[in-house]
């Protein structure tokens, strides 16, 4: 493969090569790449921010990321914060850190990424900053969206009579990371060896290059259900449906045996030995949306596929239980990946 | 001094503890720090959005730079980035990857420095993401600001006749970084060294402390004059100011002898054997307004201090110059602070 210096292009010319291809869709994007700042026209709507910030060895492992998924998995991340907001992404600024050791092929793989995820989703890149690195890999994304303020689903606004739903299944994305960790660390004992992912495609596929349910979002209008709360899975459903509790002051009662556990994350747990409740529960980089809707619209809900009603919210002084199988109430813990207190 | 350990307080109890004393200021803050993503109204105007990655080892070194100092130069160089679009900024997103060996106390110290910044231009903070980095301290923020759109000034509205304004003197900044460099050096070899900074504080502020100009935007609308193209030095006056006759297809004239300079600055580049006027063009770090008007506003530009006529535009086939103090013309050339390629 042809591999270019970054300095024979330069910053700019780096900058310019890497975004020169970049067409704005959207009508707000008045002004893209290429001056202090981006300018955007939102009208009447509200803007929206969401902003992640990934790094090498914390985030992701460039040994078995490959760079373009990691570009898609980097943008797709930031528009799962906007849904959640049940808004629509429209721009992204987007910040690297690069060091020699990259090429610009390498950096237009990355790019390729980012770009494919923006035209699925309708997203203009309008802005960001190339900077070289000492050490790792860093990605920074900031996403703006819109939304129209009576459409503006926030994390304060579940009560305690509501039903909780959560869009496609948990934990395949975990398990997806423990597979790639285990084969890195045979594969750093044996360069010829050959790892064999056949039969858990799908964890892979949900580890390294996860969605955006925007068709949930869709969905949901289209059966005329604004959720009363919602959020996305990133740190895992107990950390996230407790910051829900908390910020809406509710209890709730999740039920174990309603949890959605594809076949290939059992299978998975089973083969590393470990519990799948708390695998769903804790694993986290899911990106399904969890919300909240009001008991009045258990029937219209039945017309939304690929959720699925979990558990209902409480009074806050019942607290936030996990219902087992066998019908014992367990607290739910916070135990999802918390990058700084394991560090 | 007190020693909390980050992991005491976990990743939510860190990002509660340094955010929780942050008051929305602005009317169009509707909703800051706390759920997926911050809303803002921004009604008829326009939406400006600037962002900025700064990297330990490439961007600043923390053996010479104060964690509240670094907090409030993160914040001004993304305002400097909406005021040279003639804008005003209304809000900031933070991220920081952070490693074991700060401290929450350290971290206060940075928010201080990015909250104080903040409270002097009028800007809220209204999100960000806090993670743990394995190698050095990283620091993204993303700046939302506003303007009218007939108010925007952008880099490629400068036509061939226009004259070439700035503000403040240049070169401070990086005679500051050599003074800080030098230092270090001494000090590595020697614990118990005082350096002498005596008659050379400007340059340790200007390098550690930058301002943005608002002040010069607000004198230009109260002159009624609009520039007709603007930038904020950053890469260097030569870099900078390539950009704007780039975009604008314009050649200049700048003028060696017209160049604003410090005493302290000129004092020390002799001392380090430097060409002053080297460092004025290429040094960087500046964050003083460059900008264009049309011959038209020579009167009222008088009336607005705090800037000098520094050169004039010109065809583009007569190419970019320096007019040196004996009449020759140099061509310009970017020499400013290349990070990528120089590494």
């Amino acid at each position: 493969m042809k591999r270019t210096e970054i300095a024979t292009l330069g910053e700019f010319g780096l900058i310019d090569h890497l975004t020169g291809d970049i067409r704005l869709v959207q009508k707000s994007s008045i002004k893209g790449v290429g001056d202090d700042a981006a300018i955007l026209n939102h009208g009447e709507e509200r803007t929206l921010v969401a902003t992640d910030l990934l790094l090498e060895g914390i985030h992701f492992d460039l040994v078995y990321t490959p760079l373009r998924h990691l570009g898609y998995k980097a943008a797709v991340v930031n528009f799962s914060d906007i849904y959640a907001m049940n808004g629509t992404p429209r721009q992204i600024t987007l910040s690297l850190g690069i060091s020699k050791r990259f090429s610009v092929e390498d950096l237009e793989s990355f790019y390729n990424g980012v770009k494919l995820a923006c035209s699925i989703h309708g997203v203009d890149i309008v802005g960001g900053d190339t900077t070289s690195s000492l050490t790792g890999f860093t990605v920074s994304i900031t996403c703006i969206g819109s939304a129209k303020e009576e459409d503006i689903v926030y994390r304060n606004g579940a009560k305690d009579t509501d039903l909780i739903y959560l869009s496609g299944d948990l934990g395949a994305s975990y398990m997806g990371l423990q597979l790639l960790e285990r084969e890195k660390a045979v594969f750093d004992g044996s360069s010829d060896f050959q790892p064999d992912f056949a039969g858990k495609e799908y964890l892979l596929e949900r580890q390294l290059k996860p969605e955006a349910r925007r068709d949930i979002v869709t969905l949901l209008k289209e059966q005329g259900i604004l959720p009363t709360s919602m959020i996305d899975i990133s740190d895992g459903l107990s950390s996230d449906l407790l910051h829900i509790c908390k910020q809406s002051n509710t209890g709730c009662q999740l039920y174990e045996e309603r949890l959605p556990i594809d076949y290939q994350t059992a299978m998975a747990a089973e083969m590393f030995n470990m519990n799948v409740t708390t695998v769903a529960l804790n694993g986290g980089e899911d990106y399904e949306l969890l919300f909240t809707v009001p008991l009045t619209s258990l029937e219209a809900m039945e017309r939304v596929t690929g959720v699925r009603l979990v558990g209902h919210m409480t009074k806050p002084e019942h607290g936030c239980h996990l219902v087992t199988r066998d019908g014992q109430e367990m607290p739910l813990r916070a135990q999802g990946w918390e990058p700084i207190a394991g560090k």
